[in-house]
């Protein structure tokens, strides 16, 4: 195509709201000073969107993956393949994939501490790691990565897999680990597999010398692990196969580099990009316009410190996160305007009066230099409602972000 | 969930109009008072509302199935089902039901009065329901109710039956009561049934004791029934199989009962409750704040006088209606505003010009104290048009009744 621009979606997640009467009855939003949104609001086009549908909470995984033109209801894969893509892991359509915690058992297989103490050395994590990494139970292959504190993914690879299986984590201390039953005929090998895995991991675990430090240490041992979030990872078109677009992901979560690579983005590392306040906006900024400058057609940038201060309550963190990221995206604006098109949102409500993720519709505003401009002032979940663009889907995002960049090709002739 | 609350539909049937020429180019809800209606304009959401789709007149029946959070054109039964369930018959899957005429008929079958006199004794009504409530027809069981004047309501129930049959109405007296006839060749039984019906109720009826007496006080002898309005009851999953919910259902006329106790709602009654303009608003408005208060998830009240006076012409009366109901709302408000999310809407316009359905859509909107506001400060079919929710369908209402309210599931993690 002759002009194309990249497509740059920036998502502060979980940033709606509602009006806080301790505030003015203003949103964070409108409490903010964003005076580079608030540009993108004067010369763009603003909408409300329902990102999933009207009435219907979204979880971040599912809303992000009908913010990449996916329509959820047909290829949501669970939790646990987005997480163990993001965590590193190769799942493969097939395969069925789990988040999955570090516990302490007794001999009895009863959960003795759900997180086997929480902290963990590099050491620790690498021993642990190794061990379960690779096991082979019947013709399935175990792939496992530790990511976080007692947190990792794990993903079984092999022929008729399927997640519809019973919890094997009985989510207490004092009950046994449960045995996982099919939920549907064609699941009963996938919770056989389950079932001896549980098993296998704990006999060796237990033995190794990390665990017998921990517990010389008076630590509890890392001798088991508790897996849930089954999901089964089904092929989806990726968007290079959709619409022949080479297409980045920025972002300091592991679900939404999962959800990103799910779809069939790279993922480009930032340094000092964490999912808090603390990220490095600048570095975020600055890799973002290498993408544009070489040859990404979209990038998708996350932003997660929004959500955070939205589950803590934090209001003052909640506004400054928004300001963070405001500034951030000047900065990318005075170095490649005239190269993209532009979609700032969120991809749910958090309110910080409930701190949980509610189906309030969020503000989006889409920009470029040529898009023909609305009567809306501001970004906000309040001035959004007067954009040309009136009340749009998560779905609707996509089609006109690459319709707009140049990369959907003319319907008829 | 933890934060729930009731969710309120008020629907003012036939609300919506168009511009008054004669009273200042206004519609009645612009004309009309409406103090409670307008708080919630300010202060929650508005939207206007196809309750169908664009350019679709509604059916009152079809409009209250979208409205209930069911397609009408997968799920539409046909109005006999409705008007049975609404006039106490137990209706069920599989069963055929139609609306019914007591008619006077000659010994040649043909009609001399589609409505046999019209007026009715209870006596009357009693015996000649006795008389046909029960029948046998082959493997088919006849229930019957008689309702108002000459009205009654008729299911068959039985193996095979489908509704795609022709009518036994002639609609005109001095022709023969019609031989029904299969639409499709699975109807064919059902066809059978109901000619013998005709032919086997006219031989019961026509010598009633009530019959004798209606000929010797100059009256026509109901001595027939013209049943129309065949509809097939399909099973719908109900609102508790969809939504988890118990429902309610606050309304005066037998088809409003009828839709929302075929979508799973318990018919909650309230002494003086009418289809007219002389319902008692008060008892309305206080049961329905019995049922928020004993812990209904979902209460639907429908006031039907708004639609009358509009099929009259009456202009007054359509304003008196609508301000009587803002009344009504006001005192449930000010006992329960921190309990419910509401909706306030129309099913349908019906123009005082043309006293008939017509495509207009409805203003409508939502409140709770915490939705967030829009610009709109009247409720109106002109005001709603600036609403942040800008133009719905009736199928969204449900969904953001509930989610509001709590009861829909966060979709994804």
């Amino acid at each position: 195509m002759s002009d194309t621009r990249t497509a740059l979606l920036l998502v502060m997640d979980g940033v709606g709201d509602r009006l806080l009467p301790d505030r003015g009855n203003r949103t964070p939003l409108q409490i903010a000073s964003t005076p580079n949104f608030d540009t993108l609001a004067r010369q763009g086009q603003s909408a409300l969107m329902n990102v999933i549908g009207p009435g219907i909470t979204p979880g971040s995984d599912a809303a992000h993956l009908a913010l990449f033109g996916y329509d959820p209801v047909e290829t949501y894969p669970g939790r646990g393949p987005l997480e163990a893509l993001g965590a590193g892991l190769d799942s493969k359509p097939g395969s069925v994939a789990f988040r999955s915690n570090f516990a302490t058992v007794d001999d009895d297989f009863v959960v003795v501490d759900r997180r086997a103490g929480r902290e963990f050395t590099e050491e620790e994590h690498a021993a642990l790691q190794a061990a379960i990494d690779g096991m082979v139970i019947d013709d399935v292959k175990v792939h496992f990565v530790a990511t976080v504190e007692h947190r990792g993914a794990l993903v079984l690879e092999g022929p008729g897999l399927y997640a519809d299986i019973s919890e094997v984590d009985p989510h207490e201390t004092g009950k046994r680990v449960l045995i996982s039953k099919p939920l549907r005929p064609d699941a009963k090998k996938t919770a056989d597999v389950v079932n001896k895995l549980m098993r296998q991991v704990h006999l060796k675990l237990r033995d190794l010398p990390i665990n017998k430090d921990r517990v010389d240490r008076g630590l509890p041992p890392a001798n088991a692990i508790l897996v849930r979030g089954a999901g089964r990872h089904e092929e989806v078109a990726s968007l290079e196969e959709k619409y022949h677009i080479r297409s980045a992901v920025i972002a300091g979560g592991a679900l939404y580099i999962g959800t990103a690579k799910f779809v069939g983005m790279e993922h480009v590392t930032v340094e000092g990009q964490t999912g808090t306040i603390d990220t490095n906006f600048d570095n975020i900024a600055q890799k973002t316009i290498e993408c544009v400058n070489s040859g990404y057609n979209y990038v998708f940038v996350h932003i997660k410190a929004t959500d955070n201060a939205s589950h803590d309550g934090n209001t003052d963190e909640k506004i400054l996160a928004i300001e963070r990221t405001d500034t951030m995206l000047g900065k990318i604006i005075d170095a490649v305007s005239d190269k993209i098109v532009i979609a700032v949102t969120g991809d749910h409500s958090t309110p910080l009066s409930t701190r949980e993720h509610a189906c309030d519709p969020v503000p989006i505003v889409f920009w470029s230099d040529f898009i023909r401009p609305d009567d809306v002032e501001r970004f906000s979940e309040i001035d959004a409602a007067g954009g040309a663009l009136h009340t749009i889907r998560g779905l609707d995002v996509m089609p006109l972000l690459l319709g707009y960049s140049g990369y959907i090709e003319k319907f008829g002739a």
